[in-house]
C-alpha cells in the first residue's frame, strides 16, 4: 500500500428497514485504512454482488445467517484485488472473491471464515462472472436445481425470477439436463431474452397476463420441478399445476421481502398432499464442499458457448442504496453487480 | 339371501356443502336389494369408517380421488359380512373390508376395483380395528411417518390431531421407533389420554394455551418431524420451531376443510428455506402394495400389548350426518366408527 493511504468508504446499516429500504436506513462513513498485522490482507473492492437475500440480512431475528448489526458495514459478497498483504498465500495483485461488504476496502485476517476469501482466476472468466454463474447465484441455482429439484430429462422445469441471476442459471442447467424449461419473469423484454438468448422453451410474463393461463399453455404435461425465487401469488399459481411427485425448491420469496404485513403463505399448499409432492428449502452454503464441481461444469459450458452468464452492472459505490432497490422493482436484467473501481 | 329380501338404506350426496355439511346436503333413500349376477356379492355393512377426508370428497374439483357425484351414495370404507355370493372366493359369512359406502348393503362385482373388498380375520383383531390401526388410518400414519417423515431414534416427532385415528398411530409408531413424541390435541382429556394411555412424552392442549409456548417447553431440542393433520395456525406455530433438515408430513388440514374462505396458507413456510427443511404430502393409497407390512408390524405390537387401537363407536346409520360433524368439532376420541348392524 502506498504511504498516501486511500480512504475507505462504507455503507453501514443505520436502521432496520420497514418495508422497502429507505436512504435513511443507511449511514455513509469514511475512515483511513489501517496498517496490517501479520496474517492480514487488504482487498480493494472492484465489484460487489447485490442480491435479494441482502434484504433478509437487514432484519432482526433468527435466520440461516446472523443479521447485520446496526452500525455494521452492510454485508456483501464481492470480487477485488489484494492491495496489501502480510499473509502467506496472498500477494498484492491477486484477485479474490469473498465477503467484502459494501465498502471500498476490506482489511482483516486472510483466513477470516466469515469473509471466506479465495483466489479467482480472471483469465478463466471475467471478474463479474465470479459473482454470478461461478459465484453464489450460480451455485444456488446449480445445486438447488440438481440436488433438491432432482430434474430428470424430459421433465418440465418452471423457474420464477427467470431473468434474475439464479433463475438464468436454473433454466440453463435444466436445459443442459434435457428438461423442458418454462420461465416466469416480469415484462416482455425479460421473457424474450430468456427464450431467445438463453434457450428457455417458453417464458410467462406475469405482468402481461395470468400466470395460471401461461402455465396451462406452456406446461401441457404439468410441472415436475418448480424453482421458486418469488413466493406469493406466483407460487400459488404454480401449485395448481404440479404433477404427482413434483419437487418445489424454495430458494427465495422476493415478492414478500419488503412486506410490512405478514408473509403470504401458499394457500394452495394442499396441492402437495393431493400430488404427494414436496416443497423444500435450499441454502447455498450447504454445498460449499462441492462448489468446485459446479464451477467446473458450468465453466465448461460457458467456454463451449452453450451457457451464458449475464451481468447487469451499475457503476459507483455511491449508488448502492438505489441500486439495491432495482432488485425489488424488477429492474435488473441478469445478475445485479455494483462496480466500485476499475481492476 | 332369503326371499324376504331386506331393504337397503342409503345416504346420498344431495348438494355440495358450503362450509360445514348441513342435513339438507344429504338425501336418504331406500331400495330393495337386487338379485346377484355371476361374480357378484352382497355385503352387509357392520361398521363404517368416518374420516376427515370425506369432507374433501364432497367438493367438486380435481383431487387425489374423484369427487362423490350429486345423487351418488356417499363414499365410505367399512367392514361387513358377505350375505350373498355368486363370486368364487367369497362365501356367505366371510368378513370383508372395502368401500361399502354409507348404506346398509353393498352389491356388485366382488372384484370391483373401486370398492376393493378383501377378506379380514376377526379372530386376529376386532372388526373395528380393521377400520382403524389395521385399516386406512393406521396405514396412513404408519407409512406417512416412516416413509415421508423418516424419523430416526432420538429425534423429536410432533403430531397434531394426536387423539384422532391417524395421530394416535403416528405417535405410537414414533415411540416404537425410539423418538421423543409430542402430541397436539384439543382439550385436557385428549392430552391426558395420549400421554397416560398411549405413552406420548407430552401433549399440548391447543385450546388451553399457546402452541408455540407448548412447543418451546416440550420440544427443547426443536422439532425434527412434524406430522400435520390440521393445517392452519398450528402448522404455522410448528414451522417456527423446526430443526435443520426437518420433515413435515402433510396428511390433512382438518382446520381448513369447512372453510368458506380461502385456505390459510402457512405464512411461516420460509422456515423451510432457513432450515433446509421439507414439506411433503402423503396419500395412503400409494402404499397399498405394502399394507401387509404395516398390518404385520402394528398387529404384532397390538398382540404384545405395546400398542393401542382406540375406536369411538357411534350407533345407527341414521346418525350419520351428525356423527360426521363430530370429526370437525373435535368430539371424537380415537377413530370415529359408525355401527350399522350387529355382526
Amino acid at each position: 500500500m502506498s504511504s498516501t493511504a486511500p480512504i475507505n468508504e462504507q455503507f453501514r446499516l443505520a436502521a432496520r428497514p420497514v418495508g422497502m429500504p429507505k436512504p435513511s436506513d443507511w449511514q455513509r462513513t469514511t475512515e483511513p485504512l489501517r496498517a496490517l498485522q501479520d496474517g492480514e490482507i487488504t482487498v480493494k473492492a472492484l465489484y460487489l454482488s447485490l442480491d435479494p437475500a441482502m434484504r433478509g440480512w437487514m432484519n432482526e431475528g433468527k435466520s440461516y445467517i446472523r443479521p447485520v448489526a446496526i452500525g455494521e458495514v452492510m454485508r456483501a459478497g464481492g470480487v477485488g484485488v489484494v492491495v496489501a498483504s502480510k499473509a502467506p498465500g496472498f500477494a498484492v495483485g491477486d484477485y479474490v472473491s469473498g465477503g467484502i461488504g459494501v465498502q471500498r476496502y476490506w482489511t482483516g485476517a486472510a483466513g477470516d471464515k466469515t469473509a471466506g476469501f479465495f483466489k479467482i482466476d480472471p483469465t478463466l472468466a471475467p471478474l463479474t462472472t465470479w459473482l454470478n454463474t461461478l459465484g453464489m447465484p450460480g451455485m444456488t441455482g446449480y445445486f438447488g436445481l440438481l440436488e433438491v429439484g432432482l430434474p430428470k430429462a424430459g421433465e418440465t422445469v418452471v423457474v420464477s425470477g427467470a431473468a434474475g441471476a439464479v433463475g438464468m442459471v436454473v433454466g440453463q442447467v435444466a436445459k443442459q439436463k434435457g428438461c423442458r424449461v418454462v420461465g416466469i419473469a416480469g415484462g416482455k423484454d425479460k421473457c424474450d431474452f430468456v427464450v431467445r438468448e438463453l434457450g428457455f422453451d417458453a417464458c410467462i410474463d406475469y405482468k402481461g397476463g395470468s400466470v395460471k393461463d401461461g402455465l396451462k399453455e406452456h406446461c401441457p404435461n404439468g410441472v415436475d420441478v418448480y424453482f421458486d425465487n418469488v413466493g406469493g401469488e406466483i407460487l400459488d399459481a404454480v401449485l395448481t399445476r404440479i404433477n404427482l411427485k413434483a419437487r418445489i425448491v424454495i430458494c427465495g420469496a422476493i415478492s414478500q421481502y419488503n412486506n410490512t404485513t405478514a408473509v403470504k403463505g401458499p394457500a394452495n399448499y394442499l396441492s402437495l398432499l393431493v400430488n404427494r409432492a414436496r416443497m423444500e428449502g435450499i441454502v447455498v452454503f450447504d454445498y460449499a464442499a462441492k462448489y468446485h464441481l459446479g464451477v467446473a461444469e458450468m465453466g465448461k459450458w460457458i467456454r463451449e458457448g452453450t451457457f451464458k452468464s449475464v451481468e447487469d452492472v451499475v457503476e459507483g459505490i455511491e449508488t448502492f442504496p438505489e441500486a439495491l432497490l432495482m432488485l425489488f422493482e424488477g429492474k435488473n436484467f441478469g445478475k445485479l453487480v455494483l462496480k466500485v473501481a476499475d481492476a
